[in-house]
């Protein structure tokens, strides 16, 4: 459905022998080649570099697409591919994305390298950041948040105290830290197709390494959460105090009641329908009604629920047996 | 229990030939009277405009009180009405509700035509709209916005990041559009009484076109979601994360605990309770405890889930059979 | 687990014939003691000053750590305390608070008596208030609004909207007054440990008379709702749209799925998961799963969703007898 955009390609191929000298690590493999970014290893591509620190999944990133692998064990060399051993995979990761990266805060309410188009009303006390762009006819009413890089289409309305671009909630964990939790920087933006209108007091996270997108059309209720890398389609409706876990698909159509949470890396298709309150764990087909935590179709449930209020009635026939 | 008030009244009597004109619509029946304003179809007073656009409703709008019928059909004109025919009414109803109240949004953090009580405090980077009034001793904290014409009685406490006023989330839908939803535009006011506080990260939606209201010594937590023409009474407590759809009614002394969601156009009836996380999707009567999602009497559903836990019991009774 | 701090001690002792002078009280027992603070009944220590207004109480007051009491009835005193007979205590407690700790609101962004670390950034349209102590290499995002009196460790990083120090939902209640709640003063502070991230628009009430805290390491997601007095140990993990009430404890290493409720005043062991949308009624052990509404181990939840759906197949076979 989405044409999803790869955002840590760097701005022209790096050599490896820079970037294995830049993270003091130890080459092993082809060392002439160039890299084109850096990615997650479900998204990697060819001429990228992925990162691995956990056995279980060595086996997965030196068979992936990933042609160089920031890795902390001596592996066999997979042919074509480079290794780039180091003792902790995910501080070198780290300092290469702050290096192509670099968080350069504006020190202003909107950014002089922003970009906003015509018509568009920027109320007081709105925030945005660096080489944000946004379209034409645009109302952002006060006291909203756009982060850097994120993109606005035209015809959109964001109400007062709404989030565009925070960080994703994306963590490395390590028991054997003091601090368990590693914070993976996010390098995604969030891009607001047009016609789309988002409430009060919403929040969209940015991806870690792609976009979290919200298709045109889509109308937004206040207090609305959605997470990183989550592709929303078009003409989609979400009440109030919806949320929406991580790198999700929502298709077309879709209508999310009030308080309706959905977990992280699923699909729920064209045209489903949750009714309020609906928890989300696994992909639902499109076109369907669901309800209830964990959601089942909505006539399934109602029926549940009217057999729960008949156990009285059977206990009643079989408890002189 | 509420005197709703109707907020979109001409400020004087308008000729009906001047509508028609204005959005180019063929004239059918009485074409000498004068319109008082626009209402909905459901709040329609005599001398009032409605609009209707679909089959389903033609009927129900021609018998309605309103005395000028914006429609896309040659109906028979009923006696003493005016029709006015256009091919698209709801963007007729727009165009009007847009030159009658038109958005001139304040380009100041207080706008020059609030009005601001006595011994109230109002802390740093507040934006307050046009025409908002906000009575005496109150204390609004920073980064609170409180958008135009809404009213904030005496003694009210607003906490930091709380949104009073954003739009309704209420839309014409029709999918022969390729953007399915356009806004209704929002006419109607909040009204904050006396003596109410609000938590931080609250969103308060205005009226369609009457006023949504949050009665005397109410209290109300943080993150909690009021939607548009909701009334709610007096000494009610929400605590943390409620959501309260559009244009209900909440009678006096309410309580409802935590995340608990009520759903549009319902009645919960003076001094109910709702446990936590209750869903609360039909009218319930006052005076009872009520838990669950859908909320059931809180007694019955104790009961409900004793019996389930019974079930393997009575499996062992009828396994055999 | 924690070391509760009390914050409502005196700067120096004061004599309790000031304090009596002061809140027009009658003096019964030894007058010549001096107060060291004022707490509420469940933390009273020896030196404090604790009030009661309702007979139902009275017994655990006048037994209480208490040294001096606030009392609206002419009861027999203990020995070695004093009672401080006055019309309404509640209102003399109030007296006492405003007193000792008055609010003078800050009309600046950042307070001049905030101390703001090393290497921290603090981004546009940020609110700091009185005597906030911030530490190094922290990030603030805009418009993020922190109250007087919170301090934040080292490595913080605060995403925007974010509100720290809101008043705490707590109120005294009583229905014979036309307005029924009436607000106790939050005295206490937040304190938000090294290395915590908290994402955007989330709130964290202040203690009433302690602190709520937020333990070392902890990772919170967006609109996260913190009640006061609320103690969360380290390295715990918060998904977004989390609750938790007030005064309760949250144990190291714990993890809280999207959209979890938490009631008030009870425990959740070290290292417990709630899977999302469970909502927690009363405490429970460590180390565990859990599920539902109320919140049972995981693997119970699991079985009876299972044999819910047996239901019609025992319907089946007892509808015979």
């Amino acid at each position: 459905m989405f044409n999803k955009i790869c955002f840590m390609k760097f701005p022209s191929p790096v050599s490896i022998k820079w970037i294995a000298s830049f993270i003091n690590a130890e080459l092993v493999g082809n060392d002439e080649a160039e890299a084109k970014g850096i990615n997650e290893l479900h998204n990697v591509q060819i001429g990228d570099i992925a990162f691995v620190d956990h056995p279980k999944y060595y086996a997965t990133c030196l068979n992936s697409n990933a042609s160089f692998i920031i890795i902390n064990t001596r592996a066999d060399v997979p042919a074509g591919k480079t290794l780039l051993i180091v003792p902790d995979p995910f501080e070198a990761y780290l300092k290469l994305v702050r290096h192509f990266r670099p968080f350069t805060p504006s020190d202003k309410m909107i950014s002089d390298s922003a970009v906003i188009g015509q018509g568009t009303l920027v109320m007081p006390n709105v925030f945005i950041g660096n080489r944000v762009t946004i379209g034409n006819n645009v109302i952002i009413h006060p006291n909203v948040t756009i982060y850097d890089d994120c993109i606005i289409g035209d015809e959109v309305v964001i109400h007062s105290g709404t989030i565009i671009g925070s960080d994703a909630f994306y963590y490395n964990k390590k028991t054997n830290r003091e601090i368990h939790y590693k914070k993976m920087v996010s390098c995604g933006r969030v891009v607001i197709e047009d016609y789309v209108e988002l409430g009060a007091g919403c929040t969209i996270d940015r991806g870690v390494s792609g976009d979290t997108v919200i298709g045109a059309g889509t109308k937004i209720d206040n207090m609305v959460h959605i997470g990183h890398d989550t592709m929303i389609g078009k003409n989609c409706l979400f009440a109030a105090q919806v949320g929406i876990a991580g790198a999700s698909i929502i298709e077309d159509n879709v209508i999310l009641w009030g308080q309706v949470g959905v977990s992280k890396t699923l699909t729920i298709g064209k045209g489903a329908v949750l009714y309020a309150q609906s928890g989300v764990p696994a992909s639902l087909e499109g076109g369907k009604s669901y309800f209830g935590s964990p959601a089942i179709e909505a006539k399934e449930k109602m029926k549940e629920l009217v057999w729960i209020k008949r156990i009285p009635e059977i206990w009643e026939k079989v408890k002189g047996l």
